[in-house]
């Protein structure tokens, strides 16, 4: 990629206000600003183009305020946004112009990486060898490695356990269940609608998946027939009435990976949660929930990287990425693609594809 | 004890119908049988007279239908109670008369112990010397054997971390505060009543106690005040709102012990539990929580009875009893006061004292 004149000029998309529900098109603001010359940069710094950007369900949780794992985006910010992007401008030794790095860019098509962000790690350069961009914003990205350290660490898969996983076909979903297959699970996704099962079952490989939206008493009778000896381990990404229902259905010493509850990031004000009304179904089966940041393993990345990595060239795993088009301007569209449960793979946006 | 003629008759409750919500006195049918003959007895059987009976939140659950981790009392059983009894007739080698036994003696006040219950450990010979009989009942009973693994298999607490704990003046709580204590935490206990919270302080030795009848608001800033780093182990016994409170409070990696929920018990149906809606502070936080049975850990009851003993030797924890007068026909009376709260310390039913 060559940068043209016309890339001189860098569109971000800032928050403008805090969203109740679901976000509108008004909680956002697109501005311009001119991109830095390289002459601009000060020691240790560098420029980065972005080229694709990682749309997750956690970023509903950054607009709101309050106390959590990171700081809320603050109003008039560039909305964050990890992503992947290729070194146009260099101060630093050790990143050379034409370096793809993998950062927390921001929805923005260019970002100015600080020194002290260099410094302490925040960005890291990518090995094309080993997949993608894009699947270095899933499987080789923050998905697969929520995937990795939640399935491995916080639901300890045994061979022969039973794993249900909601969000089946979404980024972390479709990681879960491969890497549980892989590791001698039956595998049971949870997922919206027909279409969306039958490509969880028949493109990664699960051994059954039950549609939600097809009401309560099927998700029930589903669980019931693909689970007949009670689940082992349950990786949560939605939360609300399936995390419910699947705690009546707990084996005997079952672990509930917390990894995220999307259904319940957009109710009123964005904090009313649905508590799992079912949660002494813990008591009854000596079971646990617990809840997993990925941050918290950022040393081991290398390891799960390898491992996935190794997984993807043999064609053990697949990593599926639903890529939409439109660039920095398409993100607010974008990301209503994730709530409203469309993708079908990690959602990205491309802005310099 | 010497047996009299007039206990030739063992007067008994049998649940007559399940409950919605409360117990009330019509769920109750007092019923009189005529105490067997010792030469009635068959090989390996034992009778067994009671002394005292446990008074436990989880008999409200056993009176419901439906799966739990033991069966539901069948209408026209007699009820399932945990007791101390003293062995009055004999046919099995391993039991003399004048034994004093820990079982499941039921609410009446004989018992026929089956050679089967016999032969499967279902009772046990307990050791005056290490404590009284209502004792047994309560630090070295199944209060104490549920505190002890609780918090130490489950709640893993280290030295230095801050403890707190729901239904701090009953059974269950009184032991899991004391013993946290001799493990170096920061205890702080929740209660209801003012009267309650100076007792746990002063009799139990707890570093603080809330009092949850002062208010949601009091609640929140007593925490604040008395866990300013945060709730490294929560033993909660009680669900609902409380449990809705700390889990705001939550440190890092904080271990919630579910033992129990009694809030909870007496909802319509029984069945009808809130969830707690702050639970992806386990997320935020990378905390878990995690269910306890005791029975899990019936072969290493003994090793908890030799630990709390010797602290109970040597002064540095107390088994306090409420003990109510009035035999069996004051059962239900004497159960509602469990409900109520009313208690303070372990409640136990004389029967024979």
């Amino acid at each position: 990629m060559t940068i043209t004149a016309a890339a001189s000029i860098n569109r971000q998309i800032r928050l403008a206000s805090r969203p109740t529900g679901l976000p509108t098109s008004e909680n956002w603001r697109l501005t311009e600003e001119s991109v830095p010359d390289a002459s601009e940069l000060a020691d240790g710094e560098l420029l980065v183009r972005t080229l694709a950007l990682s749309l997750d369900p956690a970023m509903r949780g950054w607009m709101n305020e309050g106390k959590s794992y990171i700081p809320p985006v603050g109003i008039d910010e560039v909305m964050r946004a990890g992503g992947i992007g290729r070194v146009v401008a260099s101060k630093n030794p050790s990143f050379a112009v034409g370096d793809e790095v993998s950062a927390l860019l921001g929805v923005q098509e260019f970002a100015r990486i600080r020194a002290e962000d260099v410094r302490r790690g925040a960005l890291f350069k990518i090995d094309r060898q080993l997949g993608t961009a894009t699947q270095w914003l899933n499987v080789l990205g923050m998905p697969g490695m929520t995937a990795y350290f939640g399935l491995l660490d916080v639901g300890e898969p045994q061979a022969g356990n039973t794993l249900v996983v909601s969000g089946a076909a979404g980024a972390v979903g479709q990681t879960v269940g491969q890497l549980a297959k892989i590791k001698g699970c039956r595998v049971v996704g949870i997922a919206g609608g027909k279409a969306k099962c039958d490509w969880v079952v028949s493109e990664l490989g699960f051994d059954a998946c039950i549609d939600y939206k097809a009401g309560q008493s099927a998700m029930r009778d589903g669980l019931k027939q693909y689970c007949p000896d009670g689940v082992d381990v349950y990786f949560d990404n939605v939360g609300g009435e399936i995390l419910d229902i699947v705690m009546t259905r707990l084996a005997r010493g079952a672990r509930i990976v917390i990894c995220g509850a999307i259904s319940q990031y957009n109710n009123d004000s964005g904090t009313a949660v649905a508590g799992p009304k079912n949660y002494l179904s813990l008591l009854v089966n000596r079971a646990r929930m617990e809840g997993i940041v990925v941050f918290d393993y950022a040393s081991r990345y290398p390891e799960a990287v390898a491992e996935l990595a190794g997984y993807l060239a043999n064609g053990r795993m697949k990593s599926k990425e639903d890529v939409i088009a439109g660039g920095v301007p398409a993100f607010h569209d974008a990301l209503l693609k994730l709530f409203s449960g469309e993708n079908f793979g990690k959602l990205v946006l491309d802005v310099a594809g």
